[in-house]
């Protein structure tokens, strides 16, 4: 487990929507080896104060434009936190980590501060397991390994594409799990990293996250930004768009053969004094349309001839069109942003 | 989570291949409310010493000639620590506790003593979740739920047929993992209980186990233990038993909708001093056969018409006869055995 983290190799992506992005001070001795992308909320007119001595490079709104065009930027969206998803199409490294700004460090157990970006680029570098549980969770830490009854010829695994880490104190719940529970918080450090099992899906939060972007970049990215463009931005299905882009990850790595982790790295989300009733009124859609994407998703089977992640993902936005076109129609603004995404992607790449 | 459980409801059940099972008088203090099944191995002849005060009923060769005869007998063979299953047979309970010789109790990080029993029943007792991974764990968990993405419609859950705990210590390694890593000893408590999902296999152990005898009873067998009837105990494939139990078991929890949990509770087991070489000249032919039990389990499909656990298990019986006629005549034997073991359940339980 042991492993040089190369610090060329990784960008931190953080999205602003606020002129002050001070929670960058409490990373400022975990993220200074490394390189920070900043990428400005299109909507935020204000200059963002970067703290001094961060290596970063900021985007603007004006970098989007130049960059992308404004067709392409306003079928894109990118509107709130998803303006993110630039920072990971400007990026050339192969590892990014990205988190929501009311993120701090946590604590382990022995009180020491928790650097999660060492412990995704661990799980990153380490195999994933998707083709056979092991009970005792990740085989490759140190410590482990695969237990009595895993089949020898699974065990060197396939590519961990994605590590979804965890949060101490405020949990990552809908509104009306807030709203039944306004005081649970997460106490409970579970010591653990494990593959989500080939076919089995779960919800992706975005708010403590690492990829592969060489793997997976092309569909880190949702659509559900896209709608707004020219209005102010709707927000009924708040909160849905990681949810989202989680589905269609795993449903991309099950089809390619790549694996996603989850468990530690935790971080700290602070009290963030939010009114879960207001939550709920930004979610109330999302809450309702995900009792109808997750059979589809369940179902979803993608072509043979789907040989790359981009053509996944705009498979995916083309069925999106058709599956969901009763649903709302938002959602063939959704499956044209997702196609035009893989083509942005090309485009960068190439 | 906090839950009273019924000791009327719950049996003990442990098999005794040796004169001497001292190993139950560490556990006196949690096992004291309940009663034991003690199943004494049929080959062994030496009266067996059971701690006094301890609530239980042997059961030796005599009973299970007297209750199933003398043919089924040899046909479920019941050699070894494989016994057990007789146990499970007599015991009229809901739930069944069941763990091997070298475990006492573990400590929790606390330093107090775990009562794994408790935990178990409180893992039988709540439902499991196989539809949808849920990045908290057991969501029913005190200070823990269905995160925010996770669907409502699949909160209810599906009833837990089987909960598999964990060992401090010693790992439950394979023979050539053992030989690797003579000296690594698991000392990571993972303070988590989870479903394993829909459609992923895992390796059960029966080290330390629990399981809703009503729901899933009638698989708890393997068939394995019968080769050997009239001659001498057949090695090759030992410990193979319980992994080869849980395939079957996971296949028709997958088929009739139950769920499995692995996680907590803790056993210590104690050094055994075995030879790892040794292990290996009784496992080889295990490992070697998993190649091919494991894409065989992967792709089976039970029919729509088996709707009960005790059809699933005989129809998977039927199928390993079919299957594996070519990879050992022993499977043959295996697939009849599975097929009495159906047969005598249906008898016992009518």
């Amino acid at each position: 487990m042991a492993m040089e983290i190369n610090a060329n190799e990784v960008d931190i992506v953080v999205s602003v929507t606020r002129p002050d992005p001070s929670f960058l001070e409490a990373w400022m001795p975990f993220f200074s080896p490394y390189h920070v992308i900043v990428v400005q909320e299109p909507e935020l007119e204000e200059n963002v104060k970067v703290p001094s001595g961060l290596n970063h490079t900021l985007y603007t709104k004006h970098d989007m434009e130049r960059i992308l065009g404004i067709g392409v930027l306003n079928s894109l969206g990118f509107r709130g936190h998803s303006c993110r998803a630039f920072g990971y199409l400007m990026s050339k490294k192969k590892y990014i980590f990205s988190l929501d700004d009311d993120c701090i460090p946590a604590k382990d157990p022995n009180g020491y501060l928790i650097n999660p970006l060492e412990q995704h680029i661990v799980n990153l570098m380490n195999p994933s397991t998707p083709f056979f549980f092991n009970t005792l969770y990740d085989p490759y830490r140190d410590g482990s390994d695969f237990v009595r009854g895993y089949p020898f010829s699974l065990r060197q695994g396939v590519p961990c594409a994605i590590s979804c880490g965890l949060w101490m104190n405020l949990p990552d719940y809908d509104a009306p799990t807030q709203i039944l529970k306004p005081d649970e918080r997460n106490t409970r450090y579970v010591d653990a990293v494990l593959t989500v099992p080939h076919g089995a899906l779960f919800p992706m939060s975005g708010i403590n996250i690492a990829f592969n972007r060489e793997i997976i970049g092309p569909a880190m990215f949702s659509g559900l930004a896209r709608s707004g463009a020219g209005k102010p931005l709707l927000s009924r299905y708040d909160t849905l768009e990681d949810i989202w882009c989680g589905l269609c990850c795993k449903v991309i790595c099950d089809h390619l053969g790549y694996g996603i982790k989850t468990g530690l790295p935790y971080v700290w989300r602070k009290e963030d004094f939010g009114d879960p009733m207001v939550s709920l009124s930004r979610e109330y859609e999302g809450v309702k349309w995900l009792e109808e994407i997750v059979p589809f998703f369940q179902a979803l089977r993608l072509p043979r001839t789907a040989l790359t992640v981009e053509d996944c993902f705009a498979e995916i936005g083309k069925q999106v069109k058709d599956k969901f076109r009763n649903l709302d129609p938002l959602f063939s603004e959704v499956g044209t942003s997702m196609e035009d995404w893989a083509k942005a992607w090309k485009a960068a790449s190439s």
